[in-house]
């Protein structure tokens, strides 16, 4: 009987196993994980810190039992201490687990700031959902929280955190809110919105350290003067977590992931990975990039253990379709942005447009900014990114589709829309955006 | 100076006029149309009969004096009589007004239905503005209105005149709701919500004639019975209006509407058409349609007068994206549909999942049903069907863009979406019916 152990129990861990036994249901699979929980949405858990989810049962989707009927060896609190690649076994203390292929899905690790004062208590990281559960009773006696960096993570809880009257601070170094791929003219509104919910925004400001009393935080010390607070969550950077791919001779990218084929093998024969601990190629910068958004995880996870469970089915490249509700303003899009497109040294136009989300008349229609990127002589798209009212995330899969298929601004400047009033505007904003940069390129020649 | 004019001030005909004179500001434009104004949006008339929107002043988008400031000739309520293509001139009574170019934007009329009491008042068409205001006005004391067929314009009105707390019917001789080109299993969720609304479906039913009392409608004959009624809306057919198009000798095609090449030329030199009077290529079916959703005129009468005013630019092949709320429930698509794939004697086959708007454990979440057709050999898409809560509109717009881009269902199965807990859950469902459609595929071999 071909034995797969698959090492994680998050999306991709979970994913990859279910797949792999539904594939073969005469393999025999086994789901490690350090936790006491497997197939929890960890996304879910700033929604239920802002009450706007009642609370955290929904969150678990399915008990360790059901994987267990479903023929899976499911094996929670269980931590690898190492891999025998000799003896094909994976050692959790004493415990062995022989396998003939081996999936690593290890997921990512908090990489946390060097300063001083980490250890308080009130310092928190958001990953484990029963710790989350702990701090949600907590913060019913906190009255004032620091949120430190604004990733998609940092950016939920501070529009989260205000729902629960908690005055509500951000600290981060960098000058706009999800520096790291979004724009600023895009963020803008978000940061608006923020400020308008009461939210304090300390960009361009440095962490120089946590300050207690009795163990316990009472104030983040930053470049811009000493914020008190009853906690603080470091939403930092995350890596990926690679020491047990490492320990094993994988192969590990220039980005500090486990390096994939498109099939999710490893360096190492016989050995896959999938989820925050890989890399993977995006399709238009094609270079390798890490750490994409949660939602890769489980399709990842679903290629590694259908190819380790003997089928034949590659992943795709990537082009990153993102979307976040900041503030009350949805903002999302598909990569490439400027930010990038400047990072990269990448030649790129714009387009720009506000349209709206309904019809002119029909009250409820909101805003809709739109900024495409596209290349300066082939008019192929590069990127997209939208902020505003409904319909971001839809927009943002659609460019991301669009952008993979190759297409033009031409192609989307004439592109047909529903006009519904309720619904649809008669101008769909992408099409006006196309429109624009198109009309501004002629006019420069 | 070279001379313009448009007959009729609908969306293609106002949207021509204006292009033209921004293209040309030497050129003299001049804009005809019978009714008092131009430029007003019918499609919010149910809406405000819902009173979904509060007023009618939010439909007017421009005065004729608006127009005027452009530098175009706007003339309202002027008929015309005849043209004249000898002498280059068009007729309004005694009024000349000479043209080398010349728009024909003539739109449609209604194809009453032959039966008896038509003449009776309170059997009413919904197309004048100010006609629809006056019978706004009326509402106010109807306690029972009969709506006769479920084309997008009846289906709009049966879902906003509950909320004025009217007892509403239906009579339509098809089985299911826009049974012209959508499927009765997509339209079983709206039945489902009109029913839930109140709203008296008399599907499969005949309409048999108007009955009254002192000349006003007391009661509408069907082939189930009698339903008594204070106001009846004929929303039948719609056909072009074509005869000033046809009295100077322009081509007319199989769908009686009038024949344009890709740039709005009709058969006749120097004469444009734009908007509900002429018929377009389908993309996918290679045969002309006719009569496309509002969303066509506007950009279709772009087009018409860039070219008119010296420019050249063509009109794409249309794949139709269509929207809607029926009831509660949003649908729409991209053409084609089933009923119209077994209408035209292709080859199908078919890909249905149903997905949710957002994360499964956040509260707003709904129903996304999803239907797609394929060609059975090559996988590439055909069409596309939604119901369900938000997004239909923008998920519509995508598939009528993948349609045209080629797309196929293996493309669709990979794609990448946003997850992203309020606005996007982990599986998109457009996704999961392309996966289903192959998994399909796959255990028929």
């Amino acid at each position: 009987m071909t034995k797969i152990v698959v090492v994680g129990g998050g999306a991709a861990g979970t994913g990859a196993a279910t797949i792999a036994i539904q594939h073969d249901r005469s393999l025999s699979v086994t789901l490690l994980t350090e936790f006491e929980d497997i197939a929890y949405s960890p996304c879910g858990i700033p929604y239920v810190f802002g009450r706007e989810i009642e609370k955290f049962d929904g969150l678990f989707m399915q008990t360790p039992d059901f994987y267990k009927e479903m023929g899976l060896d499911v094996r929670p609190c269980t931590v690898v201490t190492r891999i025998d690649m000799g003896e094909r076994v994976v050692y959790a203390g004493e415990e062995k687990f022989p396998f003939d292929k081996l999936i690593i899905a290890t997921g990512w690790e908090y990489d946390p700031p060097d300063v001083p004062g980490t250890d308080l208590g009130g310092v928190e990281y958001i990953k484990n959902i029963r710790r989350a559960m702990e701090l949600d009773k907590q913060l019913d006696q906190v009255k004032r929280a620091v949120v430190y960096k604004a990733k998609p993570l940092g950016l939920e809880l501070i529009s989260a955190l205000p729902h629960r009257g908690i005055e509500t601070h951000l600290v981060d170094e960098a000058p706009w809110l999800l520096s790291d791929f979004a724009d600023p003219d895009m963020m803008k509104p978000v940061q608006d919105s923020l400020e308008e919910m009461g939210v304090k925004l300390h960009l361009g400001t440095k962490l120089l350290g946590f300050k207690g009393q009795n163990s316990r935080l009472s104030a983040v010390e930053t470049s811009d003067g000493e914020i008190p607070a009853e906690m603080a969550f470091v939403a930092t950077t995350m890596k990926p977590a690679t020491a047990l791919a490492q320990s094993i001779g994988c192969k590990i990218g220039s980005t500090g992931a486990i390096v994939v084929d498109d099939h999710m093998r490893t360096s190492v024969p016989d050995v896959y990975a999938a989820g925050a601990c890989v890399e993977v190629m995006h399709g238009l910068l094609k270079i390798p990039i890490q750490l994409l958004p949660g939602s890769y995880a489980y399709p990842m996870g679903k290629i590694a253990g259908y190819n380790a469970a003997g089928g034949d089915r590659p992943f795709q490249e990537v082009f990153v379709p993102w979307g976040i509700i900041g503030g009350k303003v949805q903002v999302g899009g598909a990569l490439i942005s400027e930010t990038i497109a400047k990072a990269m040294g990448m030649p790129y136009m714009v387009g720009r447009a506000t349209g709206i989300t309904a019809a002119r008349y029909y009250p409820t229609h909101e805003k809709m900014h739109v900024k495409l990127l596209a290349d300066p002589k082939t008019h192929r798209v590069l990127g997209a990114q939208f902020a505003g009212g409904d319909g971001v995330k839809e927009r943002a899969d659609f460019m991301a589709f669009a952008i993979r298929k190759e297409s033009t601004l031409e192609e989307l400047a004439t592109m047909e829309n529903v006009y519904s009033p309720p619904i649809g505007a008669l101008n769909e904003p992408i099409a006006l955006a196309a429109q624009a940069a198109l009309r501004d390129a002629a006019a420069k020649k």
